[in-house]
């Protein structure tokens, strides 16, 4: 059992965790760590955290566990904060949707990758933010993907493990370069295709009518749309190499598809829809459509 | 009120019409055209319809409004058979989803596009289909596109417009070729987006790990690519023009993406995100994310 379990960022995903971890009897007390001293009392307030604090000393002292649930773009600067006050057997874990960049970060902080640091990614969210949309459900059958390197250790490893499944989560697995490959495809990718789309009506039918004609599918297509421009600005960025490798080989399959459109390729188009139709429904929940 | 309603092709567009029709009293009868006599027997067993008949003179003797509810790729070969058996004041109207293909083959059967025929487009779906699968409450406050013609009869119109309003739907109208552009981009560009995608997956990864990690995003994202691939295969014909145009246009910005990521122009990304999110939540239905 964690005795402190600190999470730095009390959003919807620390939220979720500090609330899940207590309620699970994974910790004892959860610590929440942030800068607006304010919004850490109201996260009290409302059952999320048990203390807060916006001094790092005070956040950390007697810390078990430590969670970056920070913006992409802020886990450098949380490292450096942390570097003076954590405990030396204290173990740190993150929750960011890059892995890649967070070892950079790590690296540059601390001179090479601390063994007590374990990468980490839930494959979880909400539309909604911050610790009012928090539940200690959150992570409940979800994967959540840890992407050690040879130099983490085995304990510290096993500690975060640990965590993720007290909470209900099904904890994988895989190289950080393998994670940032496949999360480009399958997440960031998506997010660039429907930020696109919306932005394709918005130039070719100005502000109304095209919207107006938008049927279910556009809905489902586009709901991700509506994701923080921050967050996915951060992602964009810290996965670059990996996002700019899927986009590229999607646009050579828009080409493909163009060809065989100009061509009025009916069974090209058939075989394509087809193998999509079949791929989706089987390794989709079956639960839903 | 429509004396005998028919439908040409029980599926889940035509038979929710006819179920819709004769329960608001906007007809006496409906009756089902079609192929398969099984079938047809199966709907009227299932109350869809009151009666069912594959010879088109006994389908269409007394008929006051006929509506074509296959798929695009069958609309001229039903214009070919309801031709000899059309009872002279009877309106036809369509639900396909693209019209200028629908009244090019109108004027290929008939010479030219007769003043009886009203081409129409219920915006309306279920990923389900066949007429198991249909229901009265199908168009209830969906819009209809209607494209008549400068040849088009008011009557004709008149008659087509009563009837998808007595079952609830919100009746809209715009030139074929507007309607052609504008369902391009809201609807068949994203159903060819969503299959590429789900194809880039499989190419990438093969056949499990990524559908894996796949999270929510990809599921609403790829949802439609479990759409039926014969309807689309179809639709994308049809519309060849307006959807290649789309295609272009929106390849074009994947460009424009793409030189933003590579010079990590994050305050481009972060303007492009935040204006997509703001004309999601703006434009589409408040009620749902």
């Amino acid at each position: 059992m964690i005795e402190r379990l600190v999470v730095a960022g009390v959003g919807l995903i620390g939220g979720s965790l500090a609330l899940a971890a207590r309620r699970s009897g994974a910790c004892a007390r959860t610590v929440g760590w942030g800068r607006d001293a304010e919004r850490l009392a109201a996260a009290v307030r409302a059952g999320v955290i048990d203390e807060g604090h916006t001094d790092p000393a005070a956040a950390l002292a007697g810390a078990g566990l430590i969670v970056l649930a920070v913006p992409l773009g802020a886990c450098r600067a949380v490292f450096e904060a942390l570097r003076p006050h954590r405990p030396a057997d204290a173990v740190v874990t993150d929750v960011g949707s890059v892995k890649t960049s967070v070892i950079e970060d790590a690296r540059a902080v601390f001179g090479a990758v601390p063994p007590w640091f374990v990468p980490g990614h839930p494959i979880a969210g909400d539309a909604r933010s911050g610790f009012g949309a928090a539940r200690a459900d959150l992570f409940h059958g979800r994967r959540v993907v840890l992407t050690p390197l040879p130099e983490t250790d085995a304990g510290a490893l096993a500690r975060v493990e640990a965590l993720w499944t007290a909470v209900g989560a099904e904890v994988e697995r895989c190289t950080a370069e393998e994670h940032d490959r496949v999360l480009a495809d399958t997440s960031h990718l998506p997010h660039l295709l429907a930020y696109a789309l919306v932005e394709h009506l918005l130039r070719r039918h100005g502000r109304e009518r095209a919207f107006r004609f938008a049927a279910g599918g556009f809905r489902d297509f586009s709901r991700i749309a509506a994701s923080d421009p921050t967050m996915w600005r951060d992602i964009c960025l810290a996965n670059r190499p990996a996002l700019r490798a899927a986009l590229g080989s999607y646009r050579a399959l828009l080409a493909e598809l163009d060809a065989a459109l100009d061509a009025a390729d009916g069974a090209a188009l058939y075989e394509w829809f087809a193998r999509a139709k079949a791929a989706r429904e089987r390794f989709c929940d079956r639960g839903e459509r």
